[in-house]
C-alpha cells in the first residue's frame, strides 16, 4: 500500500498474489521471524530463514537503528530473505529515527552484465532517505528503467522504446520493443550501471553469505525460494550536527538545485522523490487507482483465502 | 602517480601544476594537517583547514580504519579539504586493512541537474574497493563520462560524441562536440545520475558542514579555495565472515559474471577495475607515457621551484 500511494505500482498490492502463492507452496515461510547470526560492534548479519521480506526487513532495520543509536553508524546485512517490496519503505523507516537510511537488495537475475548477453544479476536498487521533511529521497534500480516500464510499453502496443532502455537477446542496444522483451534491461548508462549493480550485490549477498546472482529466485520463480539478500546502513545525523541544522543545509541544497533554469521541454528541475511525494498527496486524497486485471486477481485471492473482498468502486 | 599507473591520467601528475599554483597563492594551505572536530562512536568530522586533499584524506581514512577496527563500520566526513586525486586511491587504502572501503567527494560545480541548464553540482564520484586480490574496484563519476573525455574528443577534432555523453548550453542532449563543450556533461542515464550526485553531495558536504554545490571551488578556480568535502566508509569484512571466505565468494561472483557470453563486438565481459589493473601491470613494466605538453609543464614547474627536472626519455 505504501508503494501504491507513491505511485510505485510495480511494488504495490499486485505483489500480494505472488507473495501468497509463495507462502502457500512454502517458498516463503510465513512463520519465520529471522535470527541474528552475527552481532559484532555496529555490524550484524540476519538469517532471514526464507521469511517474508517485510517481516525480516523490519527486524533488520530496527536492529540497524538500535546499533546506530549506540555507535552512530550501523551496517546490517541479511541473507535468505524474500522480496522486501519497495526499498524506499525501509530507508524511510530508518530515516524516521533521525538517521540517513540506506537500503539495498539483490533481486532475480534479469539483467545481463554490460558487454554480455546472459542474465546474471538483478535490478539491484540503491536507496537513501533523509530524516525530517520530504526534501529528497532516492530509490532507483541500477538499470536505466525498471523492467516493468518495458513490459508496460509492450502491453500498450508501443513499437519502440527510448534509446538506452534495453538490449536485445544478443546484448546489443535496441529501441525495438519486441526485441527488448526478448532481451534485457540496460544497466544504467552501460558499464557504470553494471558496476553499481555489482556493488549492491557485494554489499548484500557476498557480505551476508547469501545466494549470489543466479542463485537468487524471485517473485515469479515458482520452483525455488527467493533467497534474497539485503543490506541496511543507518547513520545518525546528530553525531555530525543538530537535526535542525542538517535540515537547513538540505534546504540550501534544494534551493540551489530547484532554482536552476529548466531545459526546454521541462517546467522545473525535480529533486529525487518529488514525483512520488506529489503522487502520495494526490492518492491520499483521492484514492489509489487499481487496474481491473489486478483488482480481479485480488478478489480471486481474497475468495480463495475465505476473505470477504472489499466493495469494488467502479470509476 | 598511482592514478597515472592505472591510466587515469586526468587525475595524475598533470594536476601537480594546479596544486602547486594553489599552494603558491594560498588557496591550499600546505601546512594544514586537518583537525578532528567531532568524534562520536564510529563517526567523525574532520576540518580539512584548506589543506592538501591527499594529506587530509590520509588522516580521514586512517581514522575510518581505526574506528572500523573498534566498531566494525565507520563513517568519516571531511569539509574544507581540497581535490583529493583519484577516489580509488582512498577506497583502496581503507580496503588494504581487510575492509570494504567506500570513498565519495564533491567537486567543482560543472554539472547541471537533470532537466536544468545551469551548473550546480560536481561529477561527484562513487567508489568502492575490496580487500585482497584485484577482483573488482568501482570508481565512477556520476556523469555518463568524465569531463575530460569530452575535452579529449574536442582536442582530437572529433565532430560528434556518442549519445548520452553531453547536453548543450540549453540543457538539451547533444552529440555535437562543440555544443557539448559549451554545455554540460550528462548525468549518468539522466535523472538517476543526478540523484546519485546529490546522494554524494549529501554524504560529503551537507553532513560535514562544508561548502555545498556552487560554494565549492576547484583545481581550475583561481579566485577562491576549493573547500572540497569528502566522505569515507569502512566496513570490516571479518565482522561478517573470514576474509578467505569473502574472497572465495567474490571469486564465485566474478566467475558468474566473467563467464557470460559476450555481446557482438566484445571479446569478454569486464569486471569494474579490470581495465585499470591491466594498464597498471603494463605501465609498471614499460613506464607511463606523458604527453609532451604535460611534460613541458612539469619541467617548467620543476625549474620554477629550483628542482632539477628528471631526464626526458624521448619515445
Amino acid at each position: 500500500m505504501a508503494a501504491n500511494l507513491r505511485a510505485v505500482d510495480s511494488h504495490g498490492v499486485r505483489l500480494l498474489t505472488d507473495y501468497s502463492l509463495a507462502l502457500k507452496t512454502g517458498l516463503i515461510d510465513g512463520t519465520a521471524e529471522g535470527v541474528i547470526e552475527n552481532l559484532s560492534g555496529a555490524c550484524a548479519t540476519i538469517n532471514g530463514q526464507r521469511g517474508l521480506g517485510q517481516v525480516i526487513s523490519t527486524k533488520a532495520c530496527d536492529l540497524a537503528i538500535s546499533l546506530a543509536q549506540d555507535h552512530g553508524v550501523a551496517f546490517v546485512s541479511v541473507f535468505d530473505s524474500s522480496h522486501f517490496g519497495a526499498a524506499s519503505y525501509w530507508a524511510t523507516h530508518i530515516a524516521r529515527n533521525g538517521m540517513l537510511g540506506l537500503a539495498f537488495t539483490n533481486a532475480s537475475p534479469t539483467v545481463a552484465p554490460w558487454q554480455g548477453r546472459e542474465r546474471r544479476i538483478g535490478t539491484n536498487p540503491i536507496c537513501m532517505a533523509l530524516p525530517g521533511d520530504d526534501i529528497w529521497l532516492l530509490d532507483m534500480a541500477t538499470t536505466t528503467v525498471a523492467l516493468n516500464r518495458i513490459w508496460k510499453a509492450a502491453s500498450q502496443g508501443e513499437p519502440t522504446l527510448p534509446a538506452g532502455w534495453a538490449m536485445d537477446a544478443e546484448g546489443v542496444p535496441t529501441t525495438d520493443t519486441q526485441a527488448a522483451l526478448a532481451g534485457f534491461p540496460m544497466p544504467l548508462g552501460g558499464y557504470k550501471g553494471s558496476g553499481l549493480a555489482v556493488m549492491v550485490e557485494i554489499l548484500c549477498s557476498v557480505l551476508s553469505g547469501g545466494a549470489i546472482g543466479t542463485e537468487v529466485g524471485g517473485t515469479r520463480v515458482r520452483t525455488r525460494p527467493m533467497l534474497t539478500s539485503h543490506a541496511f546502513i543507518a547513520i545518525q545525523v546528530e553525531r555530525f550536527m543538530p537535526l535542525a541544522e542538517f535540515h537547513q543545509r538540505m534546504l540550501r541544497l534544494r534551493d540551489m538545485i530547484k532554482g536552476v533554469k529548466p531545459a526546454p521541454g521541462y517546467e522545473e528541475v525535480l529533486m529525487a522523490g518529488e514525483p512520488e511525494w506529489r503522487a502520495e498527496k494526490e492518492r491520499t486524497a483521492s484514492g489509489i487507482p487499481i487496474s481491473p486485471a489486478i483488482w480481479k486477481e485480488l478478489e480471486d485471492l481474497a475468495r480463495s483465502l475465505g476473505v470477504q473482498p472489499p466493495v469494488t468502486i467502479m470509476e
